[in-house]
């Protein structure tokens, strides 16, 4: 069995394709800052960053980390939405990531993969890629809770 | 002995004042996410984030964590450049951050101390605050080099 | 009010007086490697070990990184147990240590500060020193939950 | 080409069958948990642990999450010697771990793949597992130096 056919049977394909809607809508961050769902599917999503000139530090000139924490950050936050029950509240509790190495354009591609799917805690791996070269590396846990704020 | 005097001799003001013009530098990331360098003493760097509706995330309507963690990434960034020679690059390896509370509006203001200063690893601590509460707790580590990708 | 006083209602003297027995019941781990707890405040916990030949490694004669995080664990894994109801269980989700100086002999001193206390999820800072000077620095999350293995 | 086989040129085989050797070196820190190096490849290592009471919880009788930190600790230090020049000393910076499940009895296996190796900087990642089930799941950075101390 495929490592993450486990998933399948609680996936909804629904909330999976609300994901991709909810990242566009006009004036909020993921928007702003240009990320896109391209691919959820059971246990993995992938999540899109075209580089702009306003996400490049202000010396160097490659994309700024802030640019990739936040790429990395929202992918994880969305990562178990489509495998946990409708109505649940998802928080991100925490993770850590690894700058492995720089991006000046292109298109940044961070693929979130659920490591583990408790009934209350997940942990979800992240890696992002430009180009097919390894760019940041993160590890997160996230909270599944009935309602938001608890 | 206070716990930041040992950081005073290497203390260069002029990189302190030239890090708070660079951040709002415009058409890069930090001026555009609207990140300002408030404070930079020997071993301590504040920098603020005043909440605009495009930092919210689509649904719940609060600060999205891509936020806080672009604000943590930057003045993770920043900490060590007034305290090592004019020349040496900084590099931001890796950070952890854990959420402890949403924000609505304000501002966020991010504390950077330097926990540990070598010849090449700096170990940083970060906290976020929003009008007094906590929001966010980070600790990274930088890589000091000679020269940029190295 | 000082930073701590707000866990001193819910604390219980009781249980931090159970903890550091149950740190030295024989032939289980804490014991085996020799951490003691030392202290337990509201909001606060401290645990010592007393570096012995086999907390060595091999080739350098330095504490082993393994000790220290282990000691990180422990001491992270029991400090928010005064401070909720007994008969609560606390799970160690993560954690993240940064080693900031190598230790020979005497005595480490880890030192855990509740950072944040949810009905479910906590977050501890720990700091671990060796004669005053710093040893590492670790940021770690708990998760409350009303049975073991939920 | 194989995501490893890039690794293939610089190993050294010497150094991986001397990190064999070493781990059981009686009287030290890896010997004295009973770790062992069961395999050394180019960019990935195994490490091992058999279960023994003293492992176990004072309370719940499962392997103290120290033991685990442990493992992972010296998973990670060793994982790049057999890549680097003989002669050069790797310090672990920080390492992440995440708890995914517990551990009654049996082996413990620790797989380190290295993600990164810079000229300095190395990011490896670590999973551990318990008769094929997720147990831990870490992250970590090292620095590699000319001489110890640096």
């Amino acid at each position: 069995m495929h490592a993450l056919d486990k998933y399948a049977v609680d996936f909804n394909p629904k909330v999976a394709e609300a994901l991709k809607s909810a990242a566009t809508a006009p004036g909020h961050f993921p928007a702003h800052l240009g990320i896109e769902v391209e691919d959820a599917v059971p246990g993995r999503i992938v999540c899109t960053l075209a580089v702009r000139p306003e996400h490049l530090t202000p010396v160097v000139g490659v994309v700024h980390g802030g640019v990739l924490a936040a790429l990395v950050d929202h992918t994880l936050s969305i990562a178990v939405y489509p495998l946990v029950e409708v109505g649940k509240w998802v928080a991100t509790v925490e993770f850590k990531i690894n700058y492995l190495g720089s991006v000046r354009e292109g298109v940044l591609r961070a693929t979130g993969s659920v490591e583990r799917l408790g009934k209350r805690v997940a942990v979800v791996r992240v890696e992002v890629e430009n180009d097919g070269a390894p760019v940041a590396l993160a590890q997160g846990t996230l909270y599944v809770r009935d309602q938001p704020g608890a």
